[in-house]
């Protein structure tokens, strides 16, 4: 079964698209064939959709899914008397919430994803200068400017994650890779200890470091199972001494890292004992 | 008015934030303390949440208002019998689309945030990866393998939305910053007229430029008003030649930028006049 699905907005498209790719991994069954529309914010875009709307249902012998938030109730009428499924994820809820705060809503489109806390959006683009500055260990004496710090072996996913919590956070993020010195020793350096407050390691499956590390030095020793194997094991034993939080990117993706991480970052802050069995694992959920 | 959120999910509560945040921007009257409560997702969790719900009640005077994404019904009725205001984002609309596509909804939780399409996971990773190592212009000679090429003055914001478009989109972006020797002979290098189909430049206010110029060097000729002014219109002047579309990042956030971004290389790729008039600007919206 074919579905075509619209994400539909008078701006960027990031809120109804956020939600609607939600719902729809409720329904594993059905391909559904994703179509982004941002900036329908004319009553002529708005008509020229719903022709291609029609064009949809023609071709997948069903009407369209619409996932939309518009405020403007001349475009949102139009969309609505196109051939659709129309969702409309503001409708529903801007009403109750006025009630409920007893303020008017604005009816303003565009604002979530624009710049209205400068202040907030300034903190993030500082945040990504300062994740690409202190990346892979480059810097570590900026450790104690960092808001959070990972660790882990070569390749197990430190440099996404801590551009995400840049991003996403505004949280300046740095990285330390456990380099050939610390496997010598069976140690990491000093500094680690100093910022343990806010470090946090990654680990990953040997078998997926080893996909991943042959993909960029096909053939080395530093790609053969043996190494990632040792290197993973003896990295362990590090987090285990340094007492650090470990978590696995092998089968999380970086959205679910990151959020364990700055969720536990703010048990720590409000003094609450950390839940360290409750990191590293979907078995939770 | 104080007013508390919670952003409720079982697993990472991205969606129940993104919605969460776009409607709280159509009530700017009220101040908002925003707590973010991801993974709960045990009775237990829920008991201690409907506590600190209460604690909040009492502080601002009135009952929180919950952004909840909850499939777990048990867990759900916890909340909802807690002194707030429940909004329950899956619950409205799981139902009527399972009704319109003749399916049953999966109701396990965590999904949307997770590795559910690992080639697309992998290609998000790959891309962002690629933006790192084509940063600042590192490697023109990879512009080829790029999907997006930003180009632009210094600290005009290109490396931020290189990152954004990487990590959201999946797109292998890479940029290019006009340096000081395509100044003195006053065009950019040919590599750039053999992108164009795949180019974007960002441009941003001179008075903005000099403040983040100051902030990284200060008091030098680099971030000196005048110089902003005329890298700024010799740039403009640059790009005209180039005929590419020219984005502002003073104004518009990197969620903004990308978007349209993403919206016009779709539209060239399906052979659609670009629309040139309508970038750069938030006036339409």
């Amino acid at each position: 079964m074919n579905r075509t699905v619209f994400f539909v907005s008078e701006s960027t498209g990031i809120t109804a698209e956020t939600l609607g790719h939600s719902l729809l991994t409720q329904f594993d069954s059905v391909h559904f064939e994703q179509v982004y529309m941002p900036y329908i914010n004319t009553e002529l875009r708005a008509k020229a959709l719903t022709q291609r709307m029609q064009e949809a249902a023609d071709r997948d012998g069903a009407r369209p899914i619409v996932f939309a938030t518009m405020l403007n109730e001349d475009i949102r009428n139009i969309l609505k008397a196109g051939h659709c499924f129309y969702m409309e994820l503001f409708e529903v809820f801007v009403g109750p919430l006025a009630e409920e705060l007893g303020v008017m809503p604005s009816m303003q489109s565009g604002r979530s994803h624009a710049i209205i806390k400068p202040s907030f959006y300034t903190k993030r683009i500082e945040a990504i200068n300062f994740a690409m500055a202190n990346d892979d260990g480059i810097r570590p004496d900026n450790f104690e400017r960092a808001d959070v710090v990972l660790t882990g072996v070569s390749r197990s996913g430190k440099t996404p994650t801590c551009l995400y919590l840049a991003m996403h956070y505004g949280l300046r993020s740095a990285n330390y890779p456990i380099t050939e010195e610390d496997f010598e020793r069976g140690d990491v350096p000093q500094i680690l200890y100093d910022c343990k407050h806010k470090l946090f390691a990654l680990t990953i499956d040997p078998q997926r470091l080893q996909l991943i590390r042959e993909e960029r030095r096909p053939g080395s020793t530093y790609a053969s199972l043996k190494r990632c194997h040792d290197d993973i094991r003896i990295a362990q034993q590090m987090f285990k001494r340094l007492q650090v939080p470990v978590l696995n990117t092998t089968t999380q993706s970086i959205e679910e890292i990151s959020s364990q991480i700055v969720k536990a970052l703010k048990e720590r802050q409000e003094g609450r004992p950390l839940e360290l069995t409750e990191m590293g694992g979907a078995a939770g959920r």
